[in-house]
């Protein structure tokens, strides 16, 4: 390095300067081009991006016509900026981000509004000399108490924004009234300026292209659940397969990593998905989602996603390490380890297209059952070999791997659980084909099919729950969806 | 439910409305108390909290001033609000949020407001008539291009605000100079009532006990490696101990689980590594950390501790899963496993320990090694146990647990490593018991002092580096810290 340094030095600072200024049209050249790439690539990745971005250009130049309108002006003067600043501050990607956002924005104003106006009321009782002290220890208080309250994890994941706010027009109020005596006026100034910053992102933002957070959230979870699908139903092909035929393992580890490692986003999407949901929670009713979609449900799908994440992490990693191990054991558990992985994946990707397509998951529960089957084939396996092996050492890694496998196949139990629930809960339709009378003990698991009480011993008597509106649904065995429009999708 | 309901409607809605009055004190006492009782806990969680509060009283009081005090009055006008405003906004509770949003919304008000009059005064070329819709055009493309470059993670983990700022100054100032005339004069007015805001800001946050957020990253980072610790240090004793005397997974996993369940906030501790990491690196030098102090290292030291925790997730799973284990294979490998999992969270605490102290961690060598030899121990153990044992089903389990402790000790030393090179990245003290002229062969471990480069053959002598100021440190050996007045913590 010394040497090197020492030859540039020695050429001189204005020949390496020509040489820089030389290489420069080629290197931003080749830096604009790089720029642009990542440009494209960042658009070409969620084209929503790009709308994103005209929206917000759109709602900015609509706002601006507060100020270029001279009727408008005249009305709202300088207070107008507060529209432009509104529109700025409260566009969000998604819809529950921008109504988030621009309902805590008014609501805090309003209230913060009122209270600096009665703060300045109360101050000026005590004579103009006590008033600025008053006022001063009015805001320290009102300032610190409400900062405080930003830590409760609920307000701040829900209303963060509007005391913030809140904190903000109280100190402008209550401060500035202390000087201009318009108070009133500006407070009625800024509120309707920011309703209508807030009214046109709202609009924009519902309007045109929409981005739903509770949407998102849902394909999230949905194709977190794909992910490890595709681990699992790839896992027994790559290594129980190839490392029957040859030393496969290290030929996984090399070719096949970046098939396999689909799953890893999963592991740390939890601040997401929280996020998500909280925004969905403001989100009106929109396509196939009512108001009060079970959002909750949806981050316990997530967690237990991560809990099958975790353990395809330490299986993989296992997986990866090249132990040796016998070829001959493994050999024999192949098949059921096989089946494990294979049906606990596609079991996966039932319980995915199930979220997805808001059916009935029931078409999981076979391969459930089937790789619940495989486990106890596995056992017998397991039984029927110990007596043959001797060499404990080479058994331990193949082992450790199945009952690994096992741990998952409980996982994708639990979560086959859980999606159950959440069938309940947001009431998905009932899969067609499954439907008929002949087999009413099928319907027990949709949960929208109420068998009647223990007490009753009428076994073949079922109550069936329809909604209001019967004509909408031509079979009575078909219970009504949230939105009838989405059922076709 | 129904009857209930019934029954309620028959009383009257007076009656219920009475009882509901009745209650009312009681009830309403209680919430209040219990109330109070979260908002002391969340104090007495973490105290810094309060103080914060009080710190964002302090200054918005202090900027009310410019309000107050007739002179600032006359100088600022109703900019004074952009004062008031800025602290509310700007005030983060670490110093590196301060510091970020305070520079971001000063430099970016800056260059937009310079862009913002250059825009209106090429707007003003175009004649009266299409000043305007030249103005709303620029308006929507700055706003549509910003808006988009936010999308761009390295630029949404750092300027975030400042580009949200950039949109928001630009338009304001492009579009209210279309109206007022003084456009120069507001910016320079916003420009100076930002700065006093953001001044008071960083001043309160930086002097009145500041929360740094290098050191909750690092606090954060020992206190996720002391978790993992503990689990490895409570799971020889608990697990292998309690088995070999009588079926003791069951009573571990029941009256245990409390103890051992501190390893799982670090499952999903990466967004907050991340935010602080970012917020660490606009802080100034402070305490025992430089102003390029090696953060980015903390999280690749966070990623395999997440590493290491999903391992334990997967073993703690298992343990609880009660599965029928041989207790004579069981009580044979419990000693290597023991020693194992104890030395590895021994390693962890000493390795939590020297980043903690910022000490060389090369005392955590001897446990690693420790532990690596009693993996060899327990290979030795499972091939003598190979031709006793018969009933391959009950070593299963216990196989699977001795190889995830396998996978846990690797992952370990893999910790080890990242931490050295934490340690010569940051420069950390060497341990002064081991520094000894006699034994130069330990000094190699600390990255402070430099071997001569292979070709010389005298490995007898040895470079040492010394910092600049070698009266600080009495011992030639011992290189200087970063910061010596911190040295004695």
């Amino acid at each position: 390095m010394e040497t090197e340094s020492a030859t540039q030095e020695k050429a001189g600072p204005f020949t390496s300067a020509w040489g820089w200024l030389k290489a420069l049209p080629g290197k931003s050249k080749s830096k604009v081009l790089k720029v642009a790439k990542s440009i494209r690539k960042l658009g070409q990745d969620d084209p929503r991006r790009v709308v994103h971005s005209l929206k917000v250009g759109l709602a900015l130049t609509l706002v601006s016509l507060l100020y270029y309108s001279r009727t408008l002006y005249d009305g709202f003067g300088v207070a107008g900026m507060w529209a432009v600043l509104t529109v700025v501050v409260v566009f969000e990607f998604t819809v529950g981000g921008t109504m988030s956002k621009s309902l805590n924005r008014g609501f805090a104003t309003l209230l913060a509004g009122a209270l600096g106006v009665g703060a300045q009321h109360f101050a000026s009782l005590f004579g103009e000399k006590e008033e600025p002290i008053v006022l001063g220890f009015l805001v320290f208080l009102l300032g610190a108490a409400c900062t405080f309250t930003r830590f409760f994890p609920r307000i701040k994941a829900r209303y963060d924004y509007g005391v913030l706010i809140f904190i903000l027009t109280f100190s402008m109020v209550s401060v500035s009234g202390f000087r201009v005596v318009e108070v009133l006026e500006m407070v009625h100034q800024r509120l309707s300026t920011i309703i209508i910053g807030g009214a046109t992102c709202i609009v924009v933002s519902t309007c045109i292209c929409p981005v739903w957070a509770g949407d998102d959230l849902h394909n999230l979870i949905t194709s977190n659940i794909e992910k490890l699908a595709s681990y699992l139903e790839g896992l027994g092909d790559e290594y129980f397969h190839y490392s029957s035929e040859d030393e496969g393992k290290a030929k996984v580890s090399n070719k096949d990593n970046s098939f396999l490692q689909g799953y890893r986003s999963v592991l740390n999407s939890k601040s997401t998905e929280d996020s998500m949901a909280n925004l969905a929670r403001w989100e009106p009713r929109h396509g196939r989602f009512g108001f009060r979609h079970p959002w909750k449900q949806y981050l316990k799908i997530g967690a237990i996603s991560r809990q099958c994440a975790y353990h395809i992490e330490a299986l993989n990693s296992y997986i990866n390490s090249n132990i040796q191990a016998s070829e001959e054991f493994q050999s024999k558990i192949q098949e059921p380890c096989t089946k494990m992985s294979e049906e606990s994946g596609k079991a996966l990707r039932s319980l995915a297209s199930a979220i997805k397509t808001m059916k009935n998951p029931s078409p999981a529960n076979i391969h459930l059952e089937n790789s619940r089957t495989a486990i106890n084939e596995l056992k017998v396996a397991v039984k029927a070999s110990s007596l043959e092996q001797a060499d404990l050492l080479a058994i331990v890694p193949v082992a450790t791997v199945a009952s690994t496998l096992i741990e998952i196949v409980k996982c994708v139990d639990k979560l086959s659980e859980a999606v159950h629930e959440l069938a309940n809960l947001a009431q998905f339709k009932p899969v067609e084909a499954n439907v008929s009378p002949e087999k009413p003990q099928l319907l027990l698991h949709r949960g929208i099919v109420n068998p009647v009480l223990d007490g009753d011993n009428d076994t073949d008597h079922i109550v069936i729950t329809i909604d209001a509106n019967p004509t909408d649904s031509p079979e009575n065995e078909k219970p009504q969806a949230t939105k009838p429009q989405a059922t076709t999708s």
